[in-house]
């Protein structure tokens, strides 16, 4: 169990940095990690600079909390959670962000968003080189989860960086560890902002 | 007194965070909250990144100092949550900011500011899509706080999501406690930052 | 002898605070208190990240190091903190900032910069509301500070605020204590800001 | 061994800060310091948000790993530390950023930037005054650091005043000491935030 609580207590410290950064403003985004077949998933409605270990609640893949947790209220995004570690199985840390310059770029009805001749591209997995072209869906915002399950397995094809964008809403990023989900994460919004800032 | 002490360091600690956000520049802003029929709000002239616990001090609802603040001078917009408190029996916590995105939005001579398709919207107590249209009151700014009070009651009807605008001056929000008044404060921030920066 | 510590270590806070804001880029900055009719001012080419209570230095109203301070290197621009503590003789503490966005906006040939309507102008002692008018001096970028103290000299009915700009440089702000040469600063830093950010 | 240990923990120290300043994302940058003819670079692939002493490898001049550190892998730029080691021999220190400003003004075709009339060009070492244009070059970025390292060569003339920059993949700034390196490094990055910000 020694690591389970390293687990939880080094992806709460990640969840409380990113706050400060202004990418989980009042209480928003959502969080998960997997560990022996188990999702653990950030408890519903709370402020994330506060966020502590024992925030996390376990869920089965449907969502719906198992154990200890019975009676306790997931994210309502944790479906979203549990597509992605059955769509992407080596996932076991999925993070969200709020953060505004994906907002920003995803405001016209662009279906992608493709990054060009960044060094940084880079940091997504696989990529060796900043002479390629990167692209990442940008799907529409829903508060049926039921409905973006479906969306999410029907665009698997175009998820092919370990991230996604949310119109008007934020990022989606993850990895086989945290290391790698902070990697992809910080790199698209990284790029996100450099685009913002380049073209307005 | 226990619970007190708490109320008191919790908000303290918050307006510290802000400061350091730069909302709250040359002492300016100020804060409340209500325990026990008491109003407790800032002292005048404090720079809030020192802000203490012994900061505040008791008021009576017309915002005159009362008890062992008795000659303590409070803050000059102390009125203002004292309606605020009156107009809105269930508040227990207001909060103040000045930061700049709501000051810049609210340059023209606009009564209110409306945000669509945010899922950030759903910060907003009561609001559960981000496919509403959220309208918030942008009020002139004046020195005169009973002028301002009168403001504030006569336009009770379009205070619909627990905050408001000041022209270039600031935001005011609020909540049944800290948690809800933090959400909606930094919910408004939020939403003006992405206006400003989407249409500037 | 505790007193002066104290002067020390808070004006000292303060500046590895400003320099966490990006205020003081590349060992730039300077900064002074007087105490008992001796100027005590920052050493130059010290990191402000770092700057502790034994970084100040004492200098006479010429600006040259005396007791133990002789033999010691004041910041380049000591003569104006000097001709500052001469002109404005309720002065206590002197501060200033390299920050972008004074800079920017003085970028162009005025001679001075006007902020009307802004409610955080009251943070300049004496204004009491924002229908005023506040006019700040921008001078020319010097080298030579026996010609800059000349300038000062012959400019004093324009420096009505306890501040000014210097072109593409930056700012300068003092008063009768730390708390107000703060407020000065900040107060300036601000409505530097808004304005830039309102009219880019 | 106590002079390596503090070298190591006051880069480790600049490492973290600059990556909370948002100038490392996603596990990028890289940085080195020389000590007794030995250089000692950061290892490939850290978080440099818990960048720490013991993260330096030892290399030689041809940036290959040496003593315990063979079989580690050090930064896939290290060769570009270790030829700017070579070409400006008095430099002990090294330091790269990902910021994005130095990106943003570096998207046109341009091969250099040229700053003038501001008071922090005297941030860079031999520079007295804001009267001149300091020309800081622009070059191609590749994955090729070979062919790097014969740009670099070729353009000693136009690397004047210890820094260039990678177009759209960051700046690399150095200096005889920590001190000095910082100081050429936040002089860059601040001069290239304010032709951004003055120009876009």
């Amino acid at each position: 169990m020694e690591k389970l609580e390293q687990l939880k207590n080094e992806l709460a410290a990640t969840i409380r940095h990113y706050n400060l950064k202004g990418w989980s403003p009042a209480t928003s985004t959502n969080y998960s990690f997997k560990f022996e077949d188990c999702i653990y998933v950030s408890r519903s409605g709370i402020d994330k600079a506060h966020f502590h270990a024992d925030d996390f609640i376990t869920v089965n893949q449907l969502g719906e909390p198992i154990g200890n947790s019975v009676g306790l209220k997931p994210s309502a995004e944790t479906l979203i959670h549990c597509v992605l570690y059955e769509l992407f199985p080596e996932t076991k840390v999925i993070l969200h962000s709020h953060s505004v310059y994906p907002l920003l770029i995803s405001n016209c009805n662009q279906e992608a968003i493709s990054f060009e001749g960044y060094e940084v591209q880079k940091g997504f997995e696989g990529q060796i080189t900043h002479e390629a072209i990167v692209q990442i869906p940008i799907f529409e915002n829903t508060q049926d989860m039921d409905v973006f399950s479906e969306v999410l397995r029907s665009s698997l094809k175009s998820i092919n960086h370990f991230c996604f964008i949310m119109r008007k809403h934020g990022t989606y990023a993850w990895g086989k560890n945290l290391f790698e989900a902070k990697r992809h994460l910080e790199t698209l919004e990284y790029l996100c902002q450099c685009e913002y800032m380049m073209n307005k």
